[in-house]
């Protein structure tokens, strides 16, 4: 067992100065040593998100809570039609962690921010006692500016719109509950973890009009269509048949009595749009490799708010959000 | 016992919607439903800053781990010369915690981000199993425009340059360190924990040059000098017979065997500024309620990078970084 996390990493002194030099400036780069980081002034509007990670196991097949809490923010950020920019990474360390697995986690931030386009630019540690806290959680915030002439909103879907989701769903929720359970059906379920500033920002940067975006994260499909559906006052048809779901984790969610539709993912994207621009959308998500399998899995109509599901057999079923919780700490 | 938070409180569903329109957008206004704040632009550069808080008692003579969060990166923010506009706020549960503790930290943050001027705009939930975290976990971020002008850093420091702390040292860390030995020994004792928005930008936008400012926190006003003293590559002299410490404070200290300049403080600024400009820094300190004890307790000079503290029975020592870890969890 190697060097791990004590009480004084986090007493402002010595050695957290030392844990902040090698470990986090190493992999994020060198500040100028303030508390807090300076932005350049933007040109227009900026979008501000912020998210929490307490994901257990910390690491997963096709991520890690590091790789995860980078995609996590960056995704907010695009959905609100935004080019991430900036990032904050505050790390709450469990003493007794491992600084190896510490170290992981943030080179795996490290390298999916810069695949994102982000900067984390300002952060903070904290340690606390063993069995305080779970190892280690993460919040990212994010800052970054708005494409010119963007103005996407839960409440932007309109009736004739059609609903595109950028690839197969509940990927990350399945593949985290199954190495949870230790169980292993596949060596293909991974989750589909991902920064989709690329894929948002070529549909952006190409003058494609988007009504609504948001990713569907906790809840999954179903529950972030009936937040769209409730904030925009519309009803929305999902067609069953038309929602992307690798075998295996159709399999993992048979196998562990799941959903998928309500089955968190952290690398789809659902757009809503107009029904003249869904053709081009495809197009560009598809050119790139998060978004290979997007597809049209619905459209918006007028009428009572709500989900309406049309299922493979031919029947309709209102869709509501999940109650309960069947996945705890999947993000 | 009154209501508690419970697993589902996290999974996306209907509990956690119902939790963030109850409580959280009942103390810090009703935004728009997504996943990311839309901020103006902005006129010029901002300053971004990110702090996480695990303070435990949550509760404290003073303050609270909601208060804590807010003041934490309102100074960070003012200690760069922006004034904190919009904030983020992250939490992460306990399965377990009373809904009317979480209820009175929430309240407690919005009544010091009212003080302060800032807008919670953003924010998240996660729910971890019981045993799992320690009641509440706060992170908050935030964004504000740097003040016209100003150009305030850590290796801002110069030869000739006084030091300024706007009042009496160690108040938060004695304090809570009492508070969770289950020690009383004055009623008078309690954190100083404040947000210094106001204070900071009626010297800023009254003109002054400061060149350098940091709030003393992790570490103490010891620690803090030692990282400016580094970053602008000056020698620092303290005089400890000017550094105001209240008497219930100084007993603390003695009792817990700590030197109250490595105990933190959380509504203190250091302020380093040229000869000229700490006459009327005091001044505007001075007339306001968080600054009212503010005075020069130093100066900077050339030569090797350090601090050195000037006793009261007129002998000098070096301060170093602080070494191990006296105070754990104290923000």
């Amino acid at each position: 067992m190697g060097e791990v996390i004590t009480m004084s990493h986090g007493s402002g002194g010595r050695l957290m100065h030392r844990l902040i030099a090698d470990l986090f400036q190493e992999a994020f780069g060198k500040g100028d040593g303030d508390d807090a980081a300076r932005l350049p002034a933007p040109a227009g509007p900026l979008a501000f998100s912020v998210d929490g990670f307490v994901i257990k196991p910390l690491e997963f097949p096709g991520g890690d809570v590091g790789k995860l809490a980078v995609c996590g923010t960056v995704n907010d950020l695009a959905a609100a039609g935004a080019r991430p920019e900036w990032f904050s990474a505050s790390f709450i360390l469990e003493e007794g962690l491992e600084i190896d697995l510490l170290r992981r986690v943030v080179a795996s931030m490290a390298r999916t921010a810069r695949e994102a386009g982000v900067k984390v630019v300002t952060g903070d540690t904290k340690v606390v006692e063993r069995g305080a806290a779970e190892g280690l959680f993460i919040t990212t915030s994010g800052v970054g500016p708005i494409y010119d002439g963007t103005d996407i909103r839960g409440d932007g879907a309109r009736p004739g719109d059609f609903l595109v989701v950028t690839g197969t769903v509940a990927d990350h929720g399945a593949a985290v509950m199954m190495a949870r359970q230790g169980l292993e059906l596949s060596a293909t379920l991974q989750s589909d973890c991902a920064p989709l500033a690329g894929l948002v920002g070529a549909a952006l940067t190409a003058g494609l009009e988007i009504h609504a975006m948001r990713d569907p994260t906790r809840g999954g499909l179903a529950t972030t269509l009936v937040e769209i559906a409730g904030q925009s006052r519309v009803r929305i048809f999902l067609e069953e048949e038309r929602v992307p779901l690798a075998p295996p984790v159709r399999q993992a969610c048979d196998l562990l009595g799941l959903d998928p539709l309500y089955v968190a993912n952290e690398g789809k994207m659902i757009v809503v749009l107009p029904p003249g621009e869904a053709g081009p959308f495809l197009e560009i998500a598809r050119e790139h490799p998060y978004g290979r399998q997007a597809a049209v899995v619905g459209r918006v109509e007028g009428g009572e708010p709500g989900v309406v599901l049309e299922t493979t057999v031919g029947g309709r079923r209102p869709l509501v959000m999940l109650e309960g919780d069947p996945l705890p700490r999947i993000c």
